[in-house]
């Protein structure tokens, strides 16, 4: 009980728990989900198989899929309710502020929001896995005052959401590239939206407070918050006219840190970063667009060599999610709907085995006791 | 980088940061705000002097009082559309799933929302405290079907909250028992809430986002739902005619924890049950209800000799609540009204030094990698 041990700032390289789910090398560069390196599900699997993987802890056969797809699409539907929420946000709220504020709300319509047993959590997870991507398309269509767009069950989870929320039936090419964006971003081991889940689930709250509080800190630019930054950056180049290699020259020399790289974790590439790269090259040559890719490519060898920094995850999901044809803005409420399936992976994980999650704190103020002066006697 | 500190479960007894807000020595039974003994403002202070004190490290003089308790009036407003948000609210929803999403929701309505400067974060953090009890009473009267009350501004916080809730102009007694509530639940170091706001803030995300993740974790029974436990088996006890000892010894064979004794960093008595256990008498006797406050005092006896568990901060709360005639399942909601004033302070020193707070886990899954198997070969 007594001993206190102190550790490095920001709890870096400190192992707060224990988990099953996700393992990092960051020195190798290798990232596996329940053990399956993530370079040989990215490209061929779907969402769904992956999310089934991180609840379950192994891959799907085809019936165990069909079930789950099946399962997930049932859950396809927003309480009214919800939707008039949803119409009824100002036009200058930020989308991760409605985004938190809305999957905070869908614990209103939670048939099962008073229990919080490994079945209903299991059973919220899944709505909250199907309605999340609801609430993002919807939101989005909404403020543009388009007409929303009916879930279509033949579609699996990224061509449903594509469909959703641009009006129009994906192509096979942005199925896939969605998909294996969602699959990347699904999980990273005990990053600090997962803490904060977890933080939050281990308190016994509730399933909803736990992905809201993730929700919140992925909010931030030091963490769900980059790629937006990497395509402003992009834009700003574009616009510009600059040659993009001289142009983030500059912004070094003016000691701007340029969004999309580096890691606490990875000392290597960031294994997300590899197919990344090859989905921006792929959508870019085939969309007739490869500006986004070209220059994306320039900057990273860039920084690569002079600041010895390689790209992360953000960099080229920036280009990638443009060229599907998403605002700018939703891109971190697209982490929040991939990055969901992780979130409630790590509150089940969370609440099996239990403890309050509080640490302590070095005290640093003032010494203690302080004399109290009554107010009146106060300078 | 390469090091990794392995740690004991739930960070207990780990030093995850400094912190010169709030000293607590668990073994001498010690809680101080900024230095000051938490016994010597408890009982004399207001809480806007105590917020005061949390946010700007000293306690104010008349003047700096006066100018701040004006600013805390000035934001005793909430958007009409806030206000449409609270009436559509289903009636079976939880109170603090709705103060979460609430709360959640201000963000929309922020005049400083895109802003991460310490001025415009002061500003938010003061917003917040009078907007929360306004969110928190309004919420009553509208699932109430009662009419709303319009705060008062020659009255301090803890008067308007209890006028907006109840109807009525409160006793000075009942202002100084709430006053002392919210002093004593205001702040008590990294807490799980707490934590859970420093992480999220730690991202760059934003204050509301950082206390909407305290609201989550607070809600958990293992942390601020515990005085609503009480609350109810005071009630059962009552209802069921037993004598209260034979009750909770029935309960312990049972293997049933009772709610409201012990803590994580306490072991003597928790400095702020001192205050209430009186607060709780006061309340009892000169109401002309002391059952609540004599049924207490006997569980705690009994609790204490027998089970070796001190009371800690949520067993006289109960009872002190009920007495000043607020429903059980608004406890929670209170001590978010309460510790909205630490989580701020906390988010405000946080920023003022900030590191990404993201620890490791020790990875306990299966062997890395496992043999990929296609989906029509899976078993």
């Amino acid at each position: 009980m007594s001993t206190t041990t102190t550790t490095s700032r920001g709890l870096q390289d400190v192992i707060a728990g224990s988990s099953a789910i996700t393992y990092i090398d960051g020195k190798k560069g290798i990232l596996a989900y329940r053990g399956i390196d993530i370079h040989d599900i990215a490209e061929v699997a779907s969402f769904e198989e992956v999310t089934y993987l991180l609840w379950h802890g192994k891959l799907p056969n085809r019936r165990e899929l069909a079930d789950f797809t099946l399962q997930s699409v049932r859950e396809r539907k927003l309480d009214a309710q919800l939707v008039s929420y949803l119409r009824q946000v100002p036009k200058h709220a930020l989308p991760m502020d409605v985004c938190r504020t809305m999957v905070s709300a869908l614990s209103f319509f939670d048939p099962e929001e008073t229990v919080n047993t490994k079945e209903a959590n299991y059973n919220k997870a899944l709505r909250l896995f199907s309605q999340t991507a609801m609430i993002v398309a919807t939101y989005d269509r909404l403020r543009k005052g388009l007409p929303l767009v009916e879930p279509d069950r033949t579609l699996g989870y990224a061509g449903n959401f594509l469909l959703m929320l641009t009006g129009n039936r994906p192509s096979d090419t942005a199925i896939r590239a969605f998909d294996t964006a969602m699959i990347l971003t699904a999980d990273h081991e005990w990053n600090a939206s997962t803490f904060a889940a977890r933080v939050t689930a281990a308190t016994l709250s509730d399933m909803h407070s736990a992905v809201t509080s993730g929700i919140g800190a992925l909010k931030g630019p030091l963490h769900g918050g980059a790629n937006e930054a990497v395509m402003r950056l992009l834009w700003v180049i574009e616009d510009s006219g600059a040659d993009p290699v001289e142009y983030v020259k500059g912004l070094v020399q003016q000691k701007v840190k340029i969004p999309g790289f580096g890691h606490r974790v990875y000392t290597t590439e960031d294994p997300r970063a590899t197919h990344l790269r090859q989905m921006s090259r792929d959508l870019g040559y085939s969309s007739g667009q490869p500006k986004w890719y070209e220059n994306s490519k320039a900057i990273e060898e860039w920084v690569n060599k002079e600041k010895k920094l390689n790209a992360n995850v953000d960099f080229y999901s920036a280009s990638v999610y443009h060229m599907l044809g998403i605002d700018v803005d939703l891109f971190t409420p697209l982490f929040v709907m991939s990055r969901m399936s992780g979130w409630t992976a790590h509150v089940m994980e969370q609440l099996s085995d239990n403890r309050l999650i509080r640490p302590r704190a070095e005290y640093i103020g003032a010494e203690v006791p302080q004399k109290f002066i009554p107010l009146d006697s106060r300078k």
